[in-house]
């Protein structure tokens, strides 16, 4: 996109930024599964609605031990807190600036959550105008309850920290990017007894050595097809209410 | 307590950090439930376990919409993320150069949790020993799933984010101050579709205008004690295992 | 306080914020005598003037060792420069923000100062309207010359930075919270040449091993009230001329 | 790549960091010129050397009014420096944390450099020993003189700031991603006089209003190729003198 | 001096680092007066121990409206204290990497000291040896008590913070560098009753229109003389007994 | 200057800022090399338009190994990126709060620019009026083209880079100040082939001892006359387009 296509949207479209991590999935996933997971869903939401997709956000904040893993497994790249805020308030400011009002910023990866919402409050917390305004989700929060017992068919779940490397990760690579995804890998590991607390320095035998925090069997590619309609259908519906935005067919 | 009394347990106890939070908590309760909940925590920690409490950190991070009110309630007064953790990370950093090994850091707010984990991994991320070692929990990650049922008899359980100024912070505070709750301004006031996202600037209309996010009705002073003996239990089981300290009996 | 009734008085009361630090004051009075004697005052001059007293600050800037001791002895906790000019700002900001124009900042630490006017200073350097309006002070600097010679009727008054758990410190605990005065434990140290400089590192042979930097022989609660009446009737005086408020009698 | 086949490479690899930008490159050219280059650069040389390639930094340095059209352009979106400097310095160190030994930084946006070597000396200037080692490079500077009368066969080389989506950009874009360009919209474009001085706020009039700073005209996929092969050839040699290694062929 | 004859005194001479500011300083002072000040001091110093003196650092911390007229003089160009911090804390580490084992800081400015000290306890604060060490000391805190009733033999001595643009100044300057005094405009201006607290935003009135904050008649260059000599004395005494550095005579 | 003639400039002088560095400059010139260059040619600038020249800025960034000689020479005491940035916002900051309105900073250090221009727009970036206005420039990129070859009249130019310590600084030394330049000890050192990358940790060998880059034989002060006298005309004319100054002749 040259800088004269990208200008002539700002007024009709939604500027969607993708954040996601480098980090460990597993034996059988990619590092870039949180960067690919939050473009993929930007890309379908891009089906549905007039967006621009930014480039996407490649490097996210500190896996913990009891949500991915944490900083002993190599291939974990993590930013401070203070720099993943520092990095998307300002990518945010110059896309204010740019004169964009409706942003969504798509997040892949569950320790990002709090940095992130620090550069929105920061950019925004003296405006008093509705607009710009900017929505802060990603795929877990907007899972339907309903499609829980088609997913979690043969274990139970265990929340959504558990889901690391596990069957809905699992399920929409093998729908989104079937190439990256090592079937034979799959592993059937578990966290024990998930700790009720965080410990530093972190110990060393608390995650289980593949990285996987649950079990990604019975992970398919149609209960990830499954999950990325139903999220998408959700953030849409959450783009309708907040961005007044319709919905265009592109085909 | 003076220096020396502090100096001589150095070797045998463990600090623990009271952290809490300056934030409406509904026309019922103070705007110092968090740290109040915190300190009376470490304080029945403190007889169970040899222990030294530290001062109360009474300002936390920023109350978000969904899970404390938001920044739109006047009496919220909240610190930047840079700020706390910085705060956190300094006092660590003296109690670590006068010698302490075994460090609890008790959270009484939830909103804070991403921003003391980012100052303990600042300031333990490169030690290799496993002492000096920090410990951060909450109350609300150390309630038994067994004794639910008893706290929500009357109302469904609807998440712990929900569970500002309702039937847990409410009950706790009837055991633990009495005085401090207005029973006759206790609300049925309660989020309708909690969002799946997060808005900025936020809402004017998403919460109550109470400031409560879920019912207080049913709470008792009873209820209270259950919750507190069942977290201060588990905490200590967590203490006896990170830190291999035996249980005494103080009168 | 409920967040409605800290809400009703913006308009009308003054804000105080007491700030004090976590510092050695000798064998015979707790580490936190600066937090405590800026909360008693802050009580002192609420029974005065219309106010609402925040919650206390208690961590401050680094002991210096000709002034309280300094870093090497066990119990002082202290922050960086710039995390107390950090946390003071994002107080005071959402204090201004929650509608606030008067504010005054009661010091109990020495070294405090520089740190919290930058914090001011940052804040409202850009103003220029009156209101919102904030002073900082102290006790030190609003003790009469005239009650001087009560006060050290048996030792010479040495200036203010040496009265670190000194005559001056320990009547006001003795006046304010009795029980935590180790009266047998007072000492007759002094630092014989306070340095005309400050030194990097520190030295270890400066200070007098009790930790004390001028004699608390002396001291009595009588001196104490002394101190207290006169100290609240200057800053009375200050309120009145600087905020044009009125004295109130709250029986 | 999973992160058991990355850590398996860390001992024999070198890792290749790609740090572009999103900044208009006039109306023939995309906004990821940069990211997009530096990206394929890491690809031609992983061909000839072992490497691994990390995820690109698709957002650089502000770009500059004299070499890259400046902040009044739509869809330049710039980061602060110190924003970039603590995005590489926290990269960076997770890698080395990792065990790499052998990093090559590989930039496509001329405004990039200083904060880059910001952050690489951040982190290695109280480093004593020769590895690891962080090498930081772009194209420009590695192509060799020999080379020039061919790419400027029609017009006077002007040097590289000049060189903002101009003759050497489009044609490497040409030969990279050809379906990227819009021969069609090239510009004869070009800046007067450059300045000898920058100025604040810039100019609205200094930069031709396509965003170009040089002529497009005369670019060909075959000086893309010619260019490529020369700046990959050069970089080689960097790499097997500083780094040792020796040139391995993938097929 | 070249760095071949700068590294050949790293050994066995100490560093002076003189700090000053850029203040307003009365109608009959020039701006310059703390930095020409420090810097007269670090050659009068060198002129007796074997010495080294650092380009002058020429801005130092705000100006305080009771010592120094304030923020709101023309001619008062201050920095935020972080910066100030930031600027010494980079000279300190050079001069330190450097192998300089002696370092005295000569500060002119009565508002840079908290600053200052910060810089070097950040610097310092994890060392264990006596050296590397640094002295941070001013001439104010070094004059003999002695001295003053001949310097105030007019007028009485009203505290340091005071002798702004006053006797003690003017009299250095008639002494180090007359032609910069226009003696015909020194005022009898005063504060009338200095404040004992500090307000933000400052009094436009506190501060005679003159910026002076004390009467600077009676000034001379004689009592300048027996300033700079006494002051002088009393700092080599300094370095003598912690830097064990032996008196030289250079012609 | 006292502040008030300071003063009464503000309307219609222009101020420059002169930015220098303290680094090694070979054995024959002296560390403030880059200070005393950009001072005299503030100076010079100032016998043609109305200006004020504040004090200089005395140390500047880190010296790089192929434009400075780098950090492994005694006697080069570099700032940090962000310090650096720091110092020059607050100091601009402040000379437009006293009401500026043109401002020239005049750097006389290769390195300085990234951070210097950094500071610029983080002061101006959300200004809309033309006015307050700051130039950044230095002597190199305003030599003429045209007097290149009198300059290099027995060596070839090989960039500006290279020129640190060599004909042209040691030439306009010699016409500054004669004294302060060691003729004899002028060498003929030379890098051999510059690097077109840049490596952390820096190489011990890459430069020559002597820390001079490229040859100052064949330096004169007529030289140095030359360029002088060039590029303070060029810059001149910069001052009269973009400020609308004209010239005054003092005498």
């Amino acid at each position: 996109m040259t800088w004269k296509e990208y200008h002539s949207k700002v007024e009709d479209h939604i500027l969607i930024l993708p954040v996601g991590s480098t980090e460990q999935h597993g034996p059988h996933l990619p590092l870039g599964v949180d960067s690919i997971i939050s473009e993929r869903y930007s890309h379908a939401i891009a089906q549905k609605v007039k967006a621009v997709i930014a480039p996407t956000i490649n490097f996210g904040y500190k896996s913990q031990p009891a949500s991915g893993g944490g900083p002993l497994f190599p291939g974990t790249v993590d930013l401070n807190g203070a720099t993943l805020t520092s990095l998307i308030y300002d990518v945010l400011k110059e896309f204010i600036d740019d004169g964009w009002k409706k942003i969504l910023i798509m997040s892949g990866h569950y320790e990002n959550d709090a940095f992130l919402a620090e550069a929105c409050d920061l950019l925004l917390r003296n405006q008093k105008e509705a607009y710009p305004k900017i929505l802060l989700t990603n795929w877990w929060d907007n899972i339907s309850q309903e499609i829980l017992p088609v997913i979690f068919d043969e274990v139970e779940f265990k929340g959504w920290a558990m889901e690391h490397a596990a069957i809905t990760e699992t399920s929409m690579m093998m729908y989104f990017t079937p190439d990256l995804v090592h079937e034979n890998l799959i592993t059937d590991d578990a966290i024990e007894n998930p700790p009720t607390y965080q410990r530093f320095p972190p110990s060393e035998t608390l995650i289980p050595s593949s990285g996987c925090l649950y079990t990604g069997k019975s992970s398919t590619a149609e209960k990830g097809r499954l999950i990325v309609d139903d999220v998408v259908n959700n953030i849409i519906s959450i783009l309708k209410k907040e961005f007044t935005v319709s919905e265009v067919k592109y085909v």
